[in-house]
Order: structure tokens, then C-alpha cells, then sequence
């Protein structure tokens, strides 16, 4: 399974930086986030820049944050639909967003996602555009994910086509599922991107930025790589990692620990 | 729903300070703690204390921590029903452990669960106790619970009689689960505890500590609780809360507070 760099994991490069260490380190794929593209210029400048080095644009992060059923937050989706198509990446990362604020009413975000689903997709697919729904950890359920498994993200998925519609696997989120394998299994054909990062204890002050490079923490990345390619991915695998000493590292030597741990846990870049 | 208050909610107390606590605020049950049990004389020497005050002692926390499959842990598993026998609760709650030392291995933990409880089992079950599995919160698999949600509790409860093996309902780790309700009308017959805390954000840096009095954060209880009477559990509500702040209160105010949020959020104590 090649490699791809999503940005994140060196938050401080700009998008040639990012650009240029993937292809010094035979990175052949990008996940970039929508901040980094419009940095760079906006997406058409991004697209050009990255043709450039010869980059897959594996997916883009991140829409959503639909649980408050906004129309400013349809609108801001829409955008990022139209980033997409002009990246020119078929999958857009949805984190769906948390609880409105001042409510506990879970099943009512929840409905929100489903309604949100079913305004955009039509849009999405009339640029070639993919949502995917990434389910994140249950500890973000409160402040920035109302879908919390696998599982939950296919239920939601499954109102439409395969090619509307995906999951995001990311291992950081999804590891500790007793029902893993069998959604992944599941998720064929709906597969948008296969992230991976560890899960490394204890969590730092800020849960966000605890996440460590494949092979520092907890998770058996083989059998859910195994899992993600037998539920017929092909794509890229792509190494988030929200983690400030991370950040704090030169993007350089980062990336060649990113090729070095790929290497190790999941095979040739 | 009766109140019952487990002895962690109010850290610094002895086992008799917390009796008197609810003796004098009107409160019929207690769940308390081995080391706090212990302190007090042992579990002979608590039961006469409680006795004295009339309480109900709705659990006993805990055992568990059989994912490593040592001889130790099983022995220090039957002392615990042993104590459990003594205090006059039927009900052990078990925190099932983490992944042993260095091992990314989460099927073997599992299954060295499913066979702590076949050794387990006929020796609770002669001393008149039931062993309560306790789902903890995913952010909790790696190091403290391999039990993550309520589904796989039961999952792994149903090898066993309803009598045998229950499972413990605790809103803060169950409260995000989009099978949660399924999962509680599934467990009729087999819940053990029904305990409360809310889930603040954000997380403090120790997340065992994160931990809100009833109605301080996002979860919505009464589905939850007309959920579990629903599933025919006639028993107390244990409010059981682990959070620095809180133990840093004096405890006769730590008492009032769960006392009110009681009488909002969950109906007479």
C-alpha cells in the first residue's frame, strides 16, 4: 500500500515544502487540508503546484461540522466540494461535528448528518466529488464527531451509492472496536481513505494532539491494513498525526520517520 | 430511582464518614470500594458499620483486570467476591484490564476475559455473588478495559445464566454509543449497576479524572434511565465520580450537590 502525507502530520511546512519532502522521500500521494490549499493560492494553484512533482491528491480535509443543520455550514461544504473537484481528488474527508451548542440532544445532531447527507450529495456528485464520513473516536463525541464507529459512518453511508458516498478507516479512531473487522469487511467499495497514526497513552493535556507514529503505541496496524485491502482498497495510506512535538520537529526529518515506520508496519512506499 | 453513592465520588472520606453522609441526607445505598473497605476493618467489620446505618450496599469496585491471564489476578478475583459475600452485595463490578505489557495483541486480551470469567464464575456463583462486566470508555482499551461498549459486555455476559455474570450501565462510558439503546433493552435481566457522572469537555490532563457531577455536561439522562427501567432494573442509581475538583471539596458538600442533581436530573433519592 503506497504512501501518502497528509499535511497535518507536518503542520508547519507550507504546501511546496510538503510537496517537495514527498517527492525527495518517493512519496507519491498528498492529503492536503483546505487552510494549507488556500495558502498556497487556492486549489486551481495547489493542483498546478502539485501536478508539478508528479502528486496524487489522495483526499482533502476536511468538510462537515453539519450538526447544527446551518446553511452556512452547507455553504462552507460546497466550497469545499468545489476545492475537491479542482484538486481534483475524489474524496472529501467529513468530520461531522460535535453537539450544537448548549444541547445534549445526540439523536437530533445525529438526524442533522443524515439531512446533510442527502443536500449535498447531489452537489458533491456533480463535481466527481466523494463525501466521506470519517467516524471519529468516541472521546470527541461531545465537541466534534456525532458518528462515532464504523459502523455507525456505513449506516449513514449506505442511504446512497458507493460512489457518493465513503468512510474514512482511521486507525487512531476506529483500533479498539470489538466490531472493526467485520465493518471494514463491510465498507466494500466504500472505503475513501485509509489513514493511519497510533494510539500512544497516556493522552497528553489536549486529546487532539495525542497521537503518535506508526509503531510508537498500542495498535496492530498488520491486521487492519490486511482488513482495509481485502475490503478491496487500493488507495494510498495516508499518515495523519496531530502531535506537537511532531510539529515542533523539522518536517524533514519527519517525513523520513513517516518512510521509515511505512517501511517497517506496512511495506514498500 | 433510589441514590446510591459509591464511596470514589467522595475520595477522602472514610467508609464511616460517607454512612453518616447518607444517613444524613436521606440516602439508602452505597457502593463502596475494596481499599476503602479495607481501611475500615475489612469487609465483616464494614458490613456491621453499614448495617448500622441501614444501608444498602449496592456493589462492591472491584475486580477485573484478567486480560494478562496471571494465576494472581484470579486469586485476587476471588478474594473480591469473597469481600463481596461478606459486605452483603451480590453485585462485583469488574474492570476488565488493558493489553498486557507490550502486547498490541487485543484478540488474546479478549479472550483471556471470556476465560477469567469461566474460572470465575462457579466460585461467585457459590458465594451467592454475580460478576458485573464493566464496558469502560474506548479512550480507556489500551490501558485499562478491553470492554468498550455495552454490546460486547453482553456479548460476552450471554456465555453465562443471567444470575452468573450482569454488566455494569455507567452514562460517562456508554453515553456516545449509537447501539446504546439496543444494547440496554438487550441486558434486561443482567444489569448489575446503574451509575452516573457526566462528561465534561474539555478533558483534563489525567482523563481517569474528567469526570462532572450529574447535569455539568453533555449527556441527556432521562433516556438513558427510562432506557434502563425500561430493561426491569429496579435497582438504585450508584453516582460514582472520579474528578480532582471534586475531591478536593468537602465531602458533606460533595454529598448535597449529588443529593440536588439527583432530585433534577433523576427523580426522589
Amino acid at each position: 500500500m503506497r504512501l501518502s502525507l497528509n499535511t497535518a502530520t507536518i503542520k508547519k511546512a507550507t504546501l511546496a515544502q510538503a510537496a517537495r519532502l514527498c517527492a525527495e522521500n518517493g512519496i507519491t500521494g498528498i492529503g492536503p487540508w483546505r487552510d494549507v490549499v488556500e495558502t498556497a493560492g487556492g486549489a486551481k494553484a495547489a493542483r498546478r503546484l502539485l501536478d508539478e512533482y508528479g502528486l496524487t491528491v489522495t483526499s482533502l480535509c476536511r468538510g462537515g461540522f453539519v450538526t447544527t443543520g446551518s446553511a452556512g455550514s452547507l455553504e462552507d461544504n460546497r466550497r469545499a466540494i468545489e476545492e475537491a473537484a479542482e484538486l481534483g481528488t475524489p474524496e472529501l474527508v467529513l468530520v461531522v461535528g460535535g453537539l450544537a451548542e448548549g444541547s445534549k440532544d445526540l439523536p437530533a445532531a445525529r438526524a442533522n448528518v443524515a439531512r446533510a447527507l442527502e443536500q449535498l450529495v447531489p452537489y458533491a456528485s456533480g463535481h466527481g466529488v466523494r463525501l466521506a464520513i470519517e467516524p471519529l473516536h468516541p472521546m470527541f463525541c461531545a465537541d466534534r464527531a456525532v458518528v462515532s464507529t464504523l459502523g455507525q459512518a456505513l449506516d449513514l453511508a449506505e442511504a446512497f451509492a458507493p460512489h457518493e458516498v465513503g468512510v474514512v478507516v482511521d486507525t487512531y479512531h476506529v483500533w479498539w472496536d470489538p466490531e472493526l473487522f467485520g465493518q471494514i469487511s463491510r465498507a466494500e467499495g466504500r472505503i475513501s481513505a485509509y489513514q493511519v497514526c497510533d494510539w500512544v497513552v497516556p493522552l497528553p493535556a489536549d486529546m487532539l494532539l495525542g497521537r503518535g507514529h506508526v509503531g510508537d503505541g498500542h495498535i496492530d496496524f498488520a491486521p487492519i491494513t490486511d482488513a482495509v485491502r481485502r475490503a478491496g482498497y487500493t488507495g494510498h495510506v495516508e499518515v495523519e498525526i496531530f502531535n506537537q512535538t511532531i510539529w515542533d520537529t523539522d518536517p524533514a526529518e519527519t517525513v523520513k520517520t513517516v518512510v521509515d515506520r511505512h517501511l517497517t508496519h506496512l511495506g514498500p512506499v
